[in-house]
């Protein structure tokens, strides 16, 4: 039996007035923020739960729920951290990850660089092997209408 | 050549009162139910797909199609039966699978492990192989407002 | 360290009436099409933005901006082709695609086989490494509504 496991994390964010956006680790200056009870990273929220789900670990919302104070604005990077030491002691390393940013504005492009090198470090991969993409919705929907943001993450894990 | 495959599903349910919430293979307690001819069981629909896709076998829709009244209202547990039975005949075995429910309501966490118990048991699994998330769309969108449900799976396969 | 690597695309366009609807490399008859800089076929740019990302070579706008006139109304074989020679470049071949268009009308089903080889033979895989499949959204969002269509796309590389 192969020892390769994948994983798709999928996550939402309302986007609202008076919030700091922060995405893939870092601060995007924006006239909007994400809402949540941590720092609403959606692009470190959807790698972990992809991280998690592959190894059959419950979801972000077990491990670090949205009830719990310890976690209130928390940086996600510590989420991240603790996600990385859960699939770690369940014997997995990290092969590859390729997430998927869908957002109306801004452009993140500039800021891929700065991300991969923060999800590399975090997930003890090289920049080559974590991917950043991002696109409109061309409009549509409530991604379409800056009302939210939409995060997909694809992860292969293998065992050690 | 790798000997794996992988395959993504994407479902789609609308959610309206008078029906029975059937999900991964489980009647949830719920003021509303999936709509759909067999019983929208939007879990195991996506993971049926999933399985489908990665061993290039066309849709549930190919398979199962919503004009044929033998699949009026049945158990979607049948059709996953039946989907394993289909990619085992092509020489597959299932190695994992990773799937994301987004729905508003209800929490569907205390149910996951009986969820777990029954698609490993279809696809010749461990609980520990099969991952079931859960998250709202933060009240975004369709499944925010509670008017639908929608399920993605990642499954990945292994040629025996 | 495992030679795999996983992608996942996602693509969005709008329907509009007076525009040629492309998808998988194929004109459909519809009374609308999808919109966009290029010749906008939503399928071949997802898989595209998969096969991109699982080789971590930046995604679709990266590499084809729709702000560069060279891609104006392009056929996107041609953006798949270039996709296939920069993944080739990097020491990587498929091991196969599993592809999902969500969208409302018309039926797709007739057009898999065809597609099929098309993505087939740009990604020099047989047809049984392609998997093409279709869901409507059950009239919900912006699919359902017809103003949109998405595709998702699942793809595995393997360095050669």
């Amino acid at each position: 039996m192969s020892k390769l496991r994948i994983g798709l994390g999928v996550d939402f964010h309302q986007l609202v007035e008076g919030r700091e956006f922060w995405l893939g680790g870092i601060l995007i200056p924006h006239d909007r923020g994400a809402l949540g009870h941590s720092d609403a990273d959606v692009l470190l929220h959807a790698i972990c739960d992809a991280m998690l789900g592959a190894a059959a670990l419950g979801d972000i919302g077990t491990h670090f729920p949205d009830t719990d104070m310890a976690f209130k604005d928390i940086d996600s990077k510590i989420l991240l951290q603790k996600t990385m030491a859960l699939i770690e002691a369940k014997g997995y390393q990290v092969v590859n990850i390729d997430a998927t940013l869908c957002l109306q504005a801004p452009k993140i492009k500039p800021y891929v660089p700065e991300m991969q090198a923060i999800i590399a470090q975090f997930t003890k991969l090289t920049t080559g092997e974590v991917s950043i993409k991002a696109t409109t919705t061309e409009k549509l929907g409530f991604v379409g209408r800056e009302e939210g943001v939409v995060a997909y993450a694809n992860v292969l894990l293998e065992k050690v």
